[in-house]
């Protein structure tokens, strides 16, 4: 009842996690992405539906990559863009948090795109906007990642036309990884009848069986018979302290060759949030390879995070 | 008569100080600021009045802050914004200050906003550009910053409706502070009847006495009967060498108490310039209490800059 | 025939390098370019021929000054821009060169604007983006920097009509300059019967006669006669195990005094790609005086970047 994320007619109001959306809220912004899909591959690939609105980029940790779907997807909406690197300003001066939103809401912002290393931040910030204010999650801590995980469900749609009869394999480093999460939410709301986890032990929450999957810890055998193969980055930037071999031994056992791919259906895509380690998680042969849809994600995010924008703070 | 901020018709040519500003341009920017504040509560919050032209942020010095109310603020007004952070530019390949701004004003710029380290800067810019072109200071030094002055003044306007019958308090840094000189020159040009300063000897310049000001070091004295307070941030990375004595000192014999502040008058206003230093120089039930103001100053802020703007340089 | 930067039809696909552009294609930047000239004098300094078109300007190493000329230049063009600096983005996640652009071009990217310190980085990339994409070089390595090259023959061309009867000087580090290369090549095939390079010998590519131009090691042998003279900056930050002996040694033997110019011809332009270092290759007196279009160069530049861009992505 009390979702922070609709509001009190049951709208989008924020997006902040996967987890917690009605399935008819997910079908909504896939159906709207699917429309602006059309927009992206016109000349003139602009619309008016956020016109004269602010939209701030909120970056508490860098992510050039991110920050640019969002700041093409505003910009295409004809939104003013503010890009804010904040660990360089304020935050060092020691502002707090919500000094610093509540400074940029006195600036008449419409939307906050958030990216935080800290889980909930972004919650923290929703909860303090005014109501014709809206923060879209860009990533916070290992939490979530929505967009992400939208644009994971908008791809699989987009390919397999349903989500009832698939199953679905979400291979690698489960642990560290905020779109695992949104994912395989999404994946269960809108009835995916197998999901199934594939990594090492030490990559794998212990609690994952209550999302509903199925753990594996034989590539083989996870990726046998599955539709939808979706390969995390292995971001070794995260880990210290040695969760795993190395990487030549990470591929060898969940590297996703052109062999092992085999055993999954032949019509199964392949899909990674990016960017990729050749050679790591993800082969070359496999990645450039007639089943990978990984740039296709790319453009679909771009489609989705319109979607959502016009969405929640739409003319 | 050689105002270098009026053209010869005397009207605003660049905004570089509120110092030898006259009484009826004062006006003028509160004035248009206050349609403006109308713009910017719209769902379309743009005017085209600075369509085409082309905006400069110089920030020789980075403040994240004020360059985006100036980039905002820009858009609004439908002007192309260009951000450049001269730190790490043409200045270390040892170009000089006014052939980086020839080169850009080469491109055809409109508007240069100027931040610098070094008090005088703006004044040096606007001397060498083309007559079309206009400079707005946004902070030399420890000289200026008229548009935080001026979004002062519009608060104060907007709840006080005048000036003439107006004690105000300016309490902190006032050595170190480019706001208080900014704005006690406003309330001179404009009529305040008393002007206080409160601080500690050492955070008081020896010649303040001659912008026309009371002088108190006691606090509880100074904040007697007044209509406005005016807290300054206590700009600690600025203060090497020991003015004060230590953080929480400073709070007891300056900071803003609710008890403190129940000696100014009981509609009395509290106004920052951001971002605040919570429990230094003042505490969080009046930072977040009903006679603080700080964020309406920065709503403000944007009308007011969006005014300077479209005076100097709009269509 | 398989020039990499025409499509099959002659027209401009891409803008790598002046080298291996035909006349008519020149010719035609430059035509265009000046009508552009009218535009940016204009109150309202914008055409609608990029809008909606996505410009990246990829910057895998840092340039304040021509980022901002093509930022410039796309916004007056009414594109949207995305300014990525790379260095500090994904290639620090081990991410190829080509990936990156993958991704951009998934994005549904129309221009990029490239700058690499490695020679060819934006050939590459050019091989490898969809067809309607465009990639424009804004300098890779000591190879070249064709914007610029044209702005000069833009320079020389509206100070001096035409170009079959005119002798030109470049000036000083040939050898690490991609501007010198550039224009010589683009003064060549524009009919420019004497080209000289004049400069130490550590600093002239043995190689350069194959050029068609005329060495001098005498910069007043070099400089009799001439109707141009391009003065080229000192990239002092470029070298390192002292090709040189000291910037005050460079400037009794090729930095351009009033005393030496005045061994050209009495009209002649003396030009520059700035920044200047004053009183090394230029004494202040030429930079500022009646010869110098220097600043001009500058104006001409943005005209013919939009001019650039818009015959290869216009609408």
């Amino acid at each position: 009842m009390n979702n922070p994320q609709l509001n009190h007619r049951g709208e989008l109001q924020h997006l902040l996690s996967i987890e917690g959306l009605p399935r008819d809220i997910l079908l909504q912004i896939l159906d709207i992405a699917e429309s602006f899909c059309g927009v992206t591959e016109r000349e003139v690939k602009k619309v008016p539906l956020l016109r004269g609105k602010s939209v701030f980029n909120l970056f508490f940790e860098p992510s050039t990559r991110t920050r640019t779907t969002f700041e093409i997807a505003a910009k295409r909406l004809s939104a003013d863009v503010i890009n804010l690197n904040i660990a360089a300003s304020s935050q060092t001066k020691g502002e707090s948090l919500l000094d610093t939103v509540a400074n940029l809401s006195a600036m008449q912002a419409d939307l906050f795109i958030v990216r935080h290393a800290q889980s909930g931040a972004p919650y923290l910030i929703a909860r303090h906007v005014k109501p014709h204010e809206h923060v879209i999650n860009a990533g916070d801590g290992r939490h979530a990642h929505p967009t992400k995980g939208l644009l994971d469900l908008y791809t699989i749609r987009h390919y397999k036309k349903e989500f009832t009869r698939l199953t679905v394999a979400v291979v690698g480093d489960i642990l560290h990884s905020r779109v695992a999460r949104s994912l395989i939410h999404g994946l269960t709301t809108l009835g995916a009848p197998e999901v199934r986890v594939i990594g090492p032990q030490t990559l794998i929450p212990a609690q994952v069986g209550a999302l509903g999957v199925r753990v594996f810890h034989d590539m083989r055998a996870g990726l046998a018979g599955c539709d939808v193969v979706v390969m995390l980055r292995l971001q070794s930037e995260r880990m210290r302290g040695a969760l795993l071999p190395s990487a030549q031994e990470f591929n060898k056992h969940y590297g996703l060759s052109s062999e092992k791919l085999s055993l999954a259906k032949p019509d199964a895509i392949v899909m990674h949030p990016g960017p990729i380690n050749r050679g790591v998680e993800i082969d070359s042969s496999v990645a450039d390879g007639p089943h990978s849809v990984i740039l296709p994600q790319v453009t679909f995010g771009i489609a989705v995070r319109m979607a959502v924008m016009s969405i929640i703070a739409g003319n």
